[in-house]
């Protein structure tokens, strides 16, 4: 949109030269230069302009995965603003925002991080950090990305500003044997005093890393925590660190406040389904952990290879109820009500979205917006909530109370969707 | 800034009027014409833009209250951006924000509501919308700005869009002997399902009002819920109001989950201190509840002529401790780590600060920044927190993990401040 305007200006231009080869230099032609020499600056100077101004404060920025490409949509009027193309391979990408949700940070599976300006709507710069990443996040003070990188296993950070790799800490562990193991990074977050929490798929790890300081020392290690974690959350409070596990029966749980031990949270709640094999279905691709998934007294947390979302009491950590599904969870995404959660299947009824109501602990909703429905993301104070229909290339809009859809986009097989609010979110 | 910007270009635009009169009108003359036409077009269209482009998710809406005006800061950078003036009388001026951040709303003890483009950093609109008012916020949905006014006792419902007054819902209460009296609106909070819900000073009643439905109803009036409600809160989760009260010994507790019921919950840990009268201290200035006030598993409310601190349990809302402070506390504002808890003292010491750390639940900061010390705000990630010094015509910014002064701004009496992140937070 705000390209072409530019082009439009300058096809006005063009046209209007020829006029002017009609005439002799004069003051009058040096005027008429001079004010054509203003109107293209001003042309050029807001050429990343669209027709009107925005606040960037309840943006949606929507990966286009196999374009390459994210869509910016303003979510408070539902308004599409525009496509920044060219930012390479997006499948598994994420997008992180700077403080101010001028720049969006696009993060891709071969950690590529390209900075995006939301207001001028261009590609600002692009730089590879790594070979293989599966995320990020920005520091708590905003000066930084933190990238959690598979290959080589490390977390690497990069200015803000100018997307130098300012840091580079290998995730490794040495065993008593004297074997050395690179790990893959998952489950990054940041945390209040200017931390980095990470855990270590393949070193069983969990690591804490001081950003404030210079140097970003590892200032804790805990080893052992249980077997391949595969993510993590903060908890919106940004008290509590939670790593999942993929071969085990529980969660790890830090306390940040005491920062000592990472206990044992179990995910069973009556007997070990997991060791009997009974009700095991297929891991059909990793879930996701986030603090949108911590609700007032509550955490849903989506169950491994289980058809059920395990509600979490968050005082003392006990499992309330597994509420049963009609697939497996790949999101949980509570509402900012605080009140509902919306659950994103995956594999079996993959199309499929069930909504919990905490008040009941019951399933109060099960429908289909489309074909590939995935990645709900709710607006900053959720009257709307946005969902990608990859197989239907567009992305619809529903009033999460009355269930009605509100509009559409159309979207190049579009995949996960991010809110400008993140900005403002540990661990997001 | 943009202002003088625009003044420039008019001025420009007078002097180029001269040479033109000296030539007879051709078309090259249309065309210069048009191409001036276009030039002032684009100069009006660009006329707010400042030096550079920002976004809008972490600005500082600053006011000075005896100036009539309010600063804007981008709190990401700690750099000023501008002043807008002509706003009328800010004494005890609130500010709401739309949702993308572009608009503030500057509400007025005076009922006078500014609309305030925060991009082009100038007065869109101004509306009398009462003779007194104390607040307001917006709604769910981001439509409307409601209005809690003194008088006339009422709820008075704005356009967001245009400011046009779309509802009047006067508060009031009519008593079995047939005596009716009109009510001052305090509290006024939105809540999640797009509602309304405020406190009746006069009436000692709560009201619920559905922003969703036409003609804005009355779904629900809680009666005697406790003696003078004088402010509101509601849980950052959406699920609780609570309404301060003035004369009695203790909150009123609404479940908006249930809606049955406001529950009374004690401010005097032990025994009746009010009274008896023990330990009582004059009520300076009524302090504010805000969402602010809980964090994590706690809430910290400013007790009612008492130098304490109470620091509830949110679970059963018992109270856990009564803090002592050195002062009456006007706010308790916790800090986005969910740990440390700045309270603004009033009256006596009114220029100190004093911080509760919730982990001990003790005071482990007293300090002052400066003379007329009050309102600190902190930056949404809280990397930093904003503090006027009314007394010393400044603004100053400290890091809360280090208590070091980061940098300073001059400002014409500044008292409130407002991040444009509260446009995400309910009652905010």
């Amino acid at each position: 949109m705000k390209i072409q305007n530019a082009e439009f200006k300058m096809q006005n231009f063009k046209t209007l030269q020829f006029p002017i080869s009609n005439f002799q230099f004069s003051i009058f032609n040096a005027i008429f230069l001079g004010l054509l020499a203003i109107l293209i600056f001003s042309g050029n100077a807001t050429a990343g302009q669209p027709g009107e101004d925005y606040g960037t404060a309840s943006l949606m920025v929507i990966v286009e995965r196999e374009a390459g490409s994210v869509i910016i949509i303003d979510s408070s009027r539902h308004k599409f603003l525009g496509r920044v193309s060219n930012l390479g391979n997006l499948i598994h990408a994420t997008v992180k925002f700077s403080k101010d949700a001028r720049y969006a940070y696009v993060i891709g599976r071969d950690a590529n991080v390209s900075k995006i300006d939301l207001v001028k709507l261009k590609l600002v710069k692009r730089v590879k950090a790594g070979d293989d990443s599966v995320g990020g996040v920005m520091t708590q003070d905003g000066k930084y990305v933190a990238l959690s990188n598979y290959v080589p296993g490390e977390v690497r950070i990069l200015d803000a500003e100018t997307l130098e790799t300012v840091k580079i800490i290998p995730a490794e562990r040495e065993y008593p044997d004297g074997k050395k193991i690179a790990a893959r990074v998952v489950g990054l977050v940041d945390a209040p005093g200017n931390l980095l929490i990470f855990s270590m798929m393949d070193g069983d790890g969990i690591w804490v890393v001081d950003a404030g300081k210079k140097d970003f020392p590892v200032i804790k290690k805990f080893w052992d925590i249980g077997e391949t974690p595969y993510d993590g959350l903060i908890t919106p409070d940004g008290r509590y660190y939670i790593a999942g596990l993929l071969n085990s029966n529980w969660v790890g749980l830090l306390d940040t406040w005491d920062m000592t031990e990472v206990k044992r949270i179990s995910t069973i709640r009556t007997k070990d389904a997991r060791e009997t094999g009974e009700g095991l279905v297929p891991l059909w691709k990793i879930p996701h952990l986030k603090g949108w998934a911590i609700a007032g007294d509550y955490a849903v947390l989506p169950a491994i290879k289980r058809e059920v979302a395990l509600v979490y009491n968050t005082r003392d950590w006990s499992i309330i109820k597994e509420v049963p599904l009609v697939g497996t969870a790949l999101y949980t995404v509570a509402g900012p009500d605080g009140r509902y959660v919306w659950v994103d299947l995956v594999g079996k009824n993959g199309d499929t979205i069930q909504v919990i109501d905490l008040k009941t602990l019951e399933v109060v909703k099960t429908f289909s917006p489309g074909k590939g429905a995935t990645h709900p993301q709710f607006t900053p104070k959720g009257d709307a909530v946005y969902i990608s229909l990859m197989d239907e290339y567009k992305v619809v809009v529903y009033n999460p109370a009355t269930f009605e859809k509100i509009t559409e986009f159309p979207a190049e097989k579009p995949s996960g969707i991010f809110s400008t609010e993140r900005a403002h979110k540990f661990g997001m």
